[in-house]
């Protein structure tokens, strides 16, 4: 009985996190008639992981990296896309996040809630090799789809690159050779007048 | 300069993929309003087997079941994707996709398409211990979209009971645990008009 109850569990977490595929970002699926949700990013970032693992500036595990980026955005259900550079709606990102993840991680068996809660926490604190990685990639995909879709977002929303950079150089503390690839990314988007200098 | 060019190589491949959240599939999304790309549908099953890993009907190496699944769709960038139940569409799949994966896949660094190229074989003719708990995801997920969002897709093709256990009995070889649960869900959706008997 116990043991179907746990089964259960597992699919009435399954059932709900569909809801992620409704959750809409500020990035744009490249060919830009649309704007991507957090479903197809988080695929999209799970395997740049195993692509790109061999960039990491430490040895990592990682299955680990990429457990944190399928979970990493599910919070959003309930508390919403907080664009990167809407300073106000970043203040209280943590705090509404984080009751996100209580709620959400308690669909499940608690040993497993448990080990999604500490691995959501350290990607959110950054508190890891993994994590570091993890955050990484996060940062990187959404400025290519930018860059590919002709700066649309940094265009709507008036963006800089000095903001850009500001927000993105975390990218650094996982990859050296990546942040260094993205830089030349950012200048090539100054020079096509994506972004403003 | 050959690591430039190894670098480049991962990005224009990860650029191509973004088309994958462009190929939509028979499933709708649970709310029904919309179909499901394959993209999102990659990101759910890649989760569902971290969580599921326990069902197994043997042991295997969740990393490869996970990489399995987030690229096992991506050949349909080429070959569009195929109803499951669509016996024409189904006779020359395999040769269509084997084309698209060879194109896609020798966008990456030999040694990494030689990986994907066999990660995808393994996985298209079920012939490991993780492809066939891979398979067996791959199934269940649109059962479970279907049976959520009552039933739409099997009504909208007129899909009957024989035809799902059926087309889905294979679930077994990868976990005995998941397909008692699927066939409770198929004589439910039966009882409650989604299938025809």
């Amino acid at each position: 009985m116990d043991s179907q109850i746990r089964l259960q569990n597992f699919f009435d977490f399954i059932i709900e996190i569909d809801k992620l595929k409704s959750i809409f970002r500020q990035s744009y699926v490249i060919p830009s008639v649309r704007k991507e949700n957090d479903a197809e990013h988080s695929w999209h970032i799970s395997i740049m992981a195993i692509l790109l693992a061999e960039y990491s500036n430490n040895e990592i595990d990682i299955l680990k990296v990429v457990k944190m980026l399928l979970i990493h955005d599910i919070v959003e259900i309930d508390a919403g896309d907080t664009f990167a550079y809407d300073t106000k709606g970043n203040i209280d990102k943590f705090e509404r996040e984080k009751n996100a993840a209580n709620r959400l991680f308690s669909l499940l068996p608690s040993d497993v809630k448990d080990e999604f809660l500490c691995l959501w926490n350290e990607f959110e604190l950054n508190t890891s090799f993994e994590a570091n990685f993890a955050n990484a990639l996060d940062r990187i995909q959404p400025i290519m789809l930018n860059y590919m879709s002709n700066g649309k977002t940094w265009i709507e929303h008036g963006i800089t690159y000095n903001q850009v950079v500001e927000r993105n150089s975390i990218i650094k503390n996982g990859s050296e050779a990546l942040w260094s690839y993205i830089l030349d990314i950012l200048d090539k988007s100054v020079e096509l007048g994506y972004l403003k200098k």
